[in-house]
């Protein structure tokens, strides 16, 4: 989504164009997804590809995988695994409950936040934006004043995590909020599930978006949504039918649910992959993975803290899956210097932002398989040398600061949990 | 596509759900894709993950993966790699260059002729279809004289192998007469690049349409697509913008092409693997790549004659990189049965087919990995005793025709060549 930050090769000595992915074992992709993937998932994507269209185990795998994701969700709603990238999820959501003329609240508090209200006007909806500052999360209070003197809409739309900002929206409240009123919800947790507490039907959340390459830590290359009765059925209460196939939920429905046969062939690899990652996140049980996002998340923060860099989100929104700074202004000029400074000399891959945020925020990833204490370190660390190398003043130390906030012993922080009470 | 032919499990003997996977080195999946992938293409897709946003390092892998198609399609267009199925591709070009009332030339005479139809249809166009029965190829002579009476189209769709029906059409001479009359064409090649002979700028063909799991034996998950100058031009001169993000050819042009920006994450693994199955294609070389699809071809079909079966195509449209059969009407009620017993007695899998043809049409996919002589041969091997088994009465032997035809020694075929003459 954010421009590279320099040309390739200034300091390779090797030539093969797939030499740089081999030397990614040495290095630390620290960003918010794409995540480090574990040897386990990625040895799954190395498997002999199935036939996903003939094969019967095949459609058992992708059967599983999708259980899987139900039990990660908390939903027994029908589970979908696209092929393409986390946005396509969004899109065909929209694009398959939207019409023109329907009434579309799009609650936004960020890039993606908007950015579902550009796509509901695309697909011709008559749109209201519920909003907030982008540092601050959505308030369910305010909300409920709002919806007071609105007419009905059909549908909302809302972001759990908001990636480009770090925050974390209180999804647990806000949704309960929406059913009240009898709108369909659609929401985007694409950098929160498998991070963040998230109970898609005790919540009534009816699309819920999600991605292989966040904190699931499998490659990039799958979208996956779950879709309640109550989304289907307003997909088939439509005036208008939906526009072709790959953005089609329907078809989805109509073939693979009620037929057992796919739309288009499934990515055989991608979904080895997803299964594996599934797998490994539910055999590590939701209580032991939250806390360790929320363990690395905070520790993190303090030793952003003690960098002297300032949380970008509110302290009581910061996600557990992505902590974003304000990058110091006297630092802006040389942010991409920064960036790649760090990547060639210290081998660690932090993130900028895009939109409104380029050049504005830095991001660090902690999530699936980076939330980790030993990749944190290695990040803080690196970040610690590199904002001393281009003569930033550091307040504190950094590695100290992230350890004793693992190790549950640092002083309280500005910043504190996963931005909810639930 | 087609429905799995049976519940999975019957026969299986142990429980976890990538057990399968681990099975299939042991077996063969012969059909038109997804293919057998060489270990060389697995190994990249287990190569570490890396963030395919922001490393320098992938734009670079990316460029030299376009570039590598570029070769192989003869075109100096821009080529883009998406992140889905090879329908992806269609769905997109159709999408974004067809408006609400432009007319639209389809050439029919398969599935995939008659679906693209359906898209232009689903975008608003005026659709005028020029079609051929499934198993005769595109007569250029009869489009030239058909084309005297029409009104201009502002675009032609058509499709160069149809994988459905093991059909080549004569795309060398049909897309120069569409040129000649000012058209823009869309060519679906999706099951013949890297399998049979393909000049894009030569033929004049403006947006060539493939995809990863077919003649480059990739895992399936990427579509790819040449776009030419005209055709970037026409989505330039659109009156209305094209909807949404993820069918939106242009924001590749506006972000990627011009500001290095990908639109959304590609996935990082799958792009690692078109690029080795990409080069293994080259460096192969294209007269002995055709040559190998071509001898495969005509060795399986050799052994089909001497199996009692009727190929499906005219012969002389009759494809390099699959053979379709006309199932013989006794076999037809086990159809299923016998691909079955194929499948779990000999661990080699043929496809049926789809649409009108499922349940008359049997598959055998020779491309890109399965095109080589062994695996042609435990092919033709498992065929022939499936059938046996079912009490069918084999005029000839397979195996031997098999042999002869690919020692060049064979009698006379009644199907011969790619269907070209180019």
């Amino acid at each position: 989504m954010t421009q590279p930050f320099a040309e390739p090769g200034a300091r390779r000595t090797t030539r093969h164009p797939l030499d740089f992915a081999r030397q990614l074992e040495e290095r630390l992709v620290f960003t918010p997804g794409p995540t480090e993937v574990s040897p386990r998932v990625r040895e799954a994507m190395a498997l002999p590809v199935a036939n996903s269209d003939l094969d019967p185990d095949f459609a058992e795998l992708y059967r599983a995988t999708c259980a899987g994701l139900q039990e990660l969700l908390h939903t027994r709603s029908d589970v979908l695994i696209l092929a393409g990238e986390g946005l396509l999820g969004l899109e065909a959501a929209i694009a398959s409950l939207v019409e023109p003329g329907d009434r579309v609240l799009a609650l936004a508090n960020g890039l993606y936040g908007h950015g579902f209200a550009d796509f509901a006007r695309d697909y011709g909806a008559e749109v209201t934006v519920f909003e907030a500052p982008d540092r601050r999360p959505l308030d369910p209070d305010a909300l409920r004043r709002f919806l007071r003197d609105q007419k009905p809409f059909k549908l909302a739309t809302l972001v759990h995590c908001e990636t480009p900002t770090g925050l974390t929206n209180p999804v647990d409240q806000i949704l309960p909020v929406l059913h009240e009123h009898g709108i369909l919800t659609v929401m985007d947790s694409v950098s929160a599930i498998a991070a963040e507490p998230l109970e898609a039907d005790a919540w009534h959340a009816d699309v819920v978006l999600g991605g292989s390459q966040k904190a699931l830590s499998a490659p990039p290359g799958l979208a996956f949504l779950s879709v309640s009765p109550a989304a289907w059925e307003a997909m088939a209460r439509r005036r208008t039918p939906i526009r072709g196939v790959y953005l089609n939920l329907r078809l989805w429905k109509d073939l693979w649910l009620d037929k057992g046969e796919f739309p288009y062939t499934p990515s055989t690899s991608d979904v080895y992959a997803l299964y594996a990652a599934v797998a490994a996140a539910l055999e590590e049980g939701e209580a032991a993975r939250l806390a360790r996002h929320q363990r690395l998340a905070r520790a993190i923060r303090a030793a952003g803290e003690a960098a002297g860099l300032e949380l970008y989100p509110a302290p009581q929104a910061a996600a557990r899956s992505v902590t974003a700074w304000l990058i110091p202004d006297a630092l802006r000029p040389r942010e991409q210097a920064i960036r790649r400074f760090m990547w060639e000399e210290h081998g660690v891959l932090m993130a900028g932002s895009w939109g409104d945020a380029a050049g504005r925020i830095w991001r660090a990833g902690h999530m699936g398989e980076n939330a980790r204490p030993e990749k944190g370190e290695r990040f803080v660390r690196a970040l610690a040398a590199t904002l001393h190398h281009f003569g930033w003043n550091l307040p504190g130390d950094p590695v100290e600061a992230y350890r004793a906030a693992l190790a549950g012993e640092g002083p309280a922080l500005t910043g504190e949990g996963g931005g909810r009470s639930s």
